[in-house]
Formats: C-alpha cells, structure tokens, sequence
C-alpha cells in the first residue's frame, strides 16, 4: 500500500518554520505497517493542485497538511473539493463546536471561521479539540482514481492528536495484519561509515533485509528492517562483528546508555571540561536521572583554574603546557578528586579557529580517563575541523571512552 | 527563475533525520531573489530517478540534496549521469585530496570510496573541505530540457560552507541583480510571538513590507522584507517599540553578543549551573574567541558540590532547598569568587521528568546573576515542559538577564 505526503504551506519553503510533519507521521505509520513513498512541499495557492493531481492513479493514500485556516491564503478544503468534483456544505455539528469553542475562550468570531465548517459532502470530520480547524477525510472516489485523502491542520499539536486518535486507527484498518516489517537501529561509536558497512554489510544484505546508515560525529547508525526472524539474525552479525562498539540497538544515546550504566552500578561521574567547555556535562544532564549520577562538572579554561580548582601542578602546567598528557591526566584526577565522584573525564585541546602552534595544530587534543579502578588512561585523537564540530567529536570519544569501561 | 530542492535519504522518510536543508537553502537563496517552488524528497534508491525526470522542462534550477556518500545505498551521481547521459569519470584532483584527507587522519581508505572521486564528464566540481565527497554542477544539456543541476550532500556542515561558497555565487550569476529585495531579521529575546506581532506588526505591514515571524524557546525573530528604505523605517519602528528586547539585527546569536560586549569592556564571566547542567557554558564557549571572556564553569547538581565549591551555606540549603532564591543568589556569589570573574551567572531549578513536589513544581527555577557592579540579581520565571527545553529556556534567560546588564 503506497502512500503520500502533501505539506502545504509558503512558511515551509521560506524556512522560517522547519518541517516536524514527516518525521512525527513516519514514526506514526511505521507501526502499522506504512511508509512514507514520497513527500512534497509547495506553497500555499494554486501549486497545491497540481501537487494533488499528480499522486491519483499513483497512491493509495495520501496526507495533506495545512491550509485549513480562516485566512484567505488558507485553500486546501477547497481545492480538494473542486479537484473531486464535489461540493462543499456546511456542516451543522462541526459549526456549533466552533462557536462554542470561541465562547469559552471569549474570542470574537471572524466571519471568515465559517469557512472552517465547510466539507465536501462525502467526506468524514476528524474531530480536532486543540484548534477551530476539523480535518477531512474524503474515501477514494469511482471513476476519479482518487486516493484516500486525509486533509489535516498545520500546527503540529492539532494534527499530533488527530494522527493518533484518527488517522492510524483509519489506516490499520485498511492495511489488516499482513507483512508488517520491524525496525531497528543499532548505533556504533568510534568507527567511520565506510568502515561499518564494509564490516557487515553483506552479510547483512545476504539476510534480505532492507539496510541503510547514517553517520553523524563520532557515530553511525546501522537502520536494519525486516521480519522479527531476520533481524534476530541480524543482531548477531552485527554483535560478533562490531562487539564493543555498538552503543545501543533501541536509538538510546552514548549520554543515555552511560547514565543507565552508571546508575545501575550505583557509581558517580565529574567532568574536568577545558576545549569541550561544557558540552559533556551538557550532554549527561541532558538525561532525565543525571542527577543520581553526576556529581559535578568542571569548565577549567583558565590555567589558573585548572590549578585551583583541579589541582594542576603548575610545573607540568609550564613544562608541557596546557595542552598535553600529563594535564589531561592530572585535570582528570584533581576532577574525581574535587567531586569524589567513581570516574572522571577531562579534556584540553585547541579548538580553533585560533591557538594553533606548529607543536599543537588547531584539532590537537588530549582526553583523559580517570578512575577508582585503573590508572588513568589518555586518548590524543585529532580532529581538525571548525570548533563547533570538534567539540562534539571531542565530547563523542570522551563519552565513549567512559561506556567502554562500564558496558 | 523557478527552482526546486529535492532531498534523498530513505532515514528523511522514516523520520530518523528532521529535513533541515529546506530552511538553510531557503534563507541562503532568498537574498539573491530565489524562493524554492517545490520541495519533494524521495527514499535512497530508483524513486531518485523519476523525481529528478519529472523536474525536466518545468524547473530552471534542481538542487539534489544527498546521495555522495560511499555506501552502496548512495546513488545520486550514478542516477544523474544515466538520466543525463553521461559518462562517469574518475576526477585525478579529487581523487588526490581524498586520499590526502585520509592520510592526514590516519585513517585507512574503503575501496568503496572511490565512488566518491567519480563525476559525469561535463560537470564541474564543487569542493567539499569538510568531508569527502565533492558536490557537482552540471549545466542544462541542448535537447534535455534538464535544468541547471546542482548536486549536494547530504550532511549540513558539507553542505552549507558548499551552498555559501559556491552554489549562492554560482545562482547569483544567474539570476542577475534585478529586482532583489533586502531582508533583516531582528531577534529579540524575553518576548512572546503574538505579543511581538501586536506590538510591531500593523505598523510594518503600513510600510508595504513583507512580514514573517519565527519564534524559538525564548527568542522571537521578526523578518521584514523590502526594499533598504523601507527596511531603515522597520528598524526605527522595532527600535522604538522593542528597545532593549532587541538582541541582533545580524541574527547574531545572544551568546555572541554577550561575548562581543564582555570582550570590548574587558570583563570575563564565571558560571555556576545546576539544573541546566552546563548549557549555559556549552552555548558560551560555542563562540570562537570566548575563551578571552569566560574563566571558569561549574555544573554543581550535588549539595555537598554546592557547598564545597561554591561555599553555598548549609544552613540556606537546609532552611530554603537547593531550589530557592538564596541558594541561587549564593550560587553565583560563589561562583563569581572562586573564578575571580566580574560576572557570574547561576541556575537551580526542577528540570523534571521527577523532582517536582506541591511548593516547587517540577519548572521552577531561580536564575541568579552576581556582578561587581551591583546587588545580585534573581529572577524566578517557571516553565513547566519536558527536560530539553526546560534547560534551553532557563539558559536563554540566563544569558538574557546578563545581556541586559551589558548593552
């Protein structure tokens, strides 16, 4: 069953608002068995005729988005109506919800929201208690090779709650049980893209099952899709092969699985940030539960903090500056130690666009481990790239760094 | 001129990935006169090929968005150069600098990527410093109808440094110098979206501009485009009514602006975080050259860290929680004199899922700034969301309380 997407709208292709549509219906449909073929954004006027014209004969079901406001530029109910052929009547409950709607909000009434009771006449109002605009659904029409059509409002929390309520049971039941796929995600740290799929990509596809990747800094995705038997098999290749590196199989995050870790060990983390300058402890308390975990964070970016507050001997300070092993390890130690926390990550390097030397390019960068458990370990990775990027590669390792030792 | 985007990636269809070229493409080309006509995206794979078609003859310009990586399931270049006709040739540059951006990684190379140093012989490349593949620009083909094609990839920072230094120059040649209007966006920070527009937006649209508002947590961006004289009357207007509401009229972002002003008076600025867990300083320390400005951060969740590092009395932590106006003000106090900094900023607040009880629901939050020129200064706004934007709406107004102090 091949459905469609419609996003309507002159505000989703000026970018002044990004479009949050695809992705909430994706993981809507997915479930029951449905994907997205294609999704189209026009502007609001005209081109949304053509755009609807063109999926009949091609789809069989298709979604559109916006235009069912008060405004003039709102056309959507209307286009449909004139493309099938049908005509538009007011429909009396619908009308008495919109008054009462702006009566217990003490509004006035624009004589444009009358517009918002029209229907075509075959079709079925999809109830929307978060906005005055109803939805549509109009069934496929003999001799129009229409698709089924549901017209849904813009906002995001009044279409959500209709997508729910409406539109998936609607959808379950004209797909049945048949052939439903699962999904699942498995992230890896520390590998690059080619790397994974070289690794395990054939035999992945030699299971038939439907693959693609997706790499971010510091982290791929592998999306496997396939029946419940196939990606049981598939999980297994994908253990043996990448073992230790695979973060988690359910799109948790490197911050979420950490946390879990530590709280089932019942173990504390600090962080002694200076060229990550926050972004760790950012990402840790960005975990509902930190708090249980996550004692305290340091951003020593002064070297006269990384002595006070860290505990820096200022010779290792001056003899291998600020941006070395032996800082790192010593940022890291003095961090666990301040915050009497189970482990410690700390880092220091030069992220750029300035601070470079010929010693210690832009990108240089020491992260250190330390912990009640083992000496403390120092990774030099480097990352040169622009200073937002490299504090999330930096921030990435160091985190992966810590959920090698935990899991 | 028409132009349309179209966006391949089958992680865009399932909802993996939120679609955020559509708006960076759209703020990127409307100052040289382009608005997108149409958006469609379609899943890696054949869909490719009848999307890019069916642009044939009815569009002057198709931006393709993804597909150049080394993955099997990147296939872009290969579509384009079969519907177009052409040969794929191996580029000997391009090729040379993959291979240098591999060396100077120490990393090792995939056969696979040399897919990535192949392009239809009549294209031009466009040079991609921030990964692998090149992007590509093959001109409109006599006897084609096919548009000029510009094919991009998929990952943001590839592809906007390529939009920025070759795609907008490239168009602009193109479209020539008539009729462009001029567009400002001036962000303010601490207002509401409705309440902007009923302050400023009858006044603006009286000047004949075109009006839009966008509005993110804590920050409203009001867009006005016209000609520079009308654009110089909406300026008076906003100034006028919005004073010191107004952060940028650049879309410089309010943490540049902070750092800029600390940098010019010469003053540095400390944080003690709690409940935003080192998001302020995450956002300080993302502008290059902070590192002049910012000394020192503390993410302080623990009492005891409160206590030990911040010198918060026990008997304030006690008698009023760590939730509370005097804990908050102690905060920064501490904080401003551990790091011997001229400013400090301090958080503590229920960023929930869990915490909340009857008097401090889960959304309440004391903000705090300690500065040498005057009496600490606490707010107490009360945001009762999800985590995320709990802490994206307590640092925005942090960082808004010390602006206003500054400009």
């Amino acid at each position: 069953m091949r459905l469609e997407l419609l996003n309507t709208g002159t505000e989703l292709l000026l970018g002044s608002v990004i479009n949050t549509h695809v992705k909430f219906l994706a993981e809507a449909l997915f479930p029951i068995g449905l994907r997205i073929s294609r999704q189209v954004t026009v502007p609001d006027g005209d081109a949304i005729r053509d755009a609807v014209i063109e999926t009949f004969g091609r789809t069989d079901v298709l979604l559109i988005t916006g235009g069912l406001g008060p405004t003039t530029d709102d056309v959507t109910r209307e286009i449909v109506s004139d493309l099938l052929g049908l005509e538009l009547i007011e429909d009396a409950e619908v009308w008495r919800q919109i008054e009462e709607r702006f009566a217990r909000r003490q509004l006035c009434m624009s004589p444009r929201n009358r517009r918002q009771a029209m229907r075509p006449e075959p079709a079925t109002v999809l109830w929307n208690p978060h906005g005055t605009a109803p939805g549509l659904y109009v069934p496929p029409l003999p001799g129009k090779s229409s698709p089924h059509i549901f017209v849904l409002p813009g906002p995001p929390r009044e279409l959500r709650p209709m997508v729910e309520d409406y539109v998936v049971p609607m959808l379950r039941k004209l797909v049945g049980q048949s052939a439903i796929s699962e999904m699942r995600v498995f992230r890896t740290a520390g590998l690059g893209e080619s790397f994974v799929e070289e690794k395990v990509g054939e035999q992945l596809l030699g299971l038939g099952v439907e693959l693609g990747y997706c790499a971010r800094p510091g982290e791929v995705d592998i999306r496997v899709i396939g029946t419940a038997e196939q990606l049981g098999l598939a999980s297994e290749i994908i253990r043996n092969v990448l073992s230790t590196s695979i973060v988690s199989d359910d799109q948790r995050s490197l911050e979420a699985v950490i946390v879990e870790a530590l709280a089932s060990r019942g173990e504390s983390l600090s962080t002694a940030e200076s060229c990550t300058g926050g972004a760790i402890a950012h990402r840790i308390t960005n975990v509902p539960g930190a708090s249980a975990v996550f004692l305290e964070g340091f951003v020593t970016y002064a070297n006269n903090a990384k002595r006070r507050v860290l505990g820096v001997p200022k010779e290792d300070l001056e003899k291998y500056g600020a941006v070395s092993e032996s800082v790192a390890a010593a940022m890291a130690e003095g961090g666990r130690k301040a915050a009497a926390s189970d482990y410690a990550l700390a880092t220091t390097g030069i992220a750029g666009p300035t601070g470079g030397s010929e010693g210690k390019p832009v990108g240089t960068v020491f992260i250190a481990l330390a912990s009640k458990d083992h000496p403390t370990r120092v990774e030099k990775p480097f990352f040169p790239t622009d200073r937002e990027r490299f504090k999330e590669l930096v921030s990435q390792t160091a985190l992966d760094l810590l959920r090698r030792n935990l899991c």
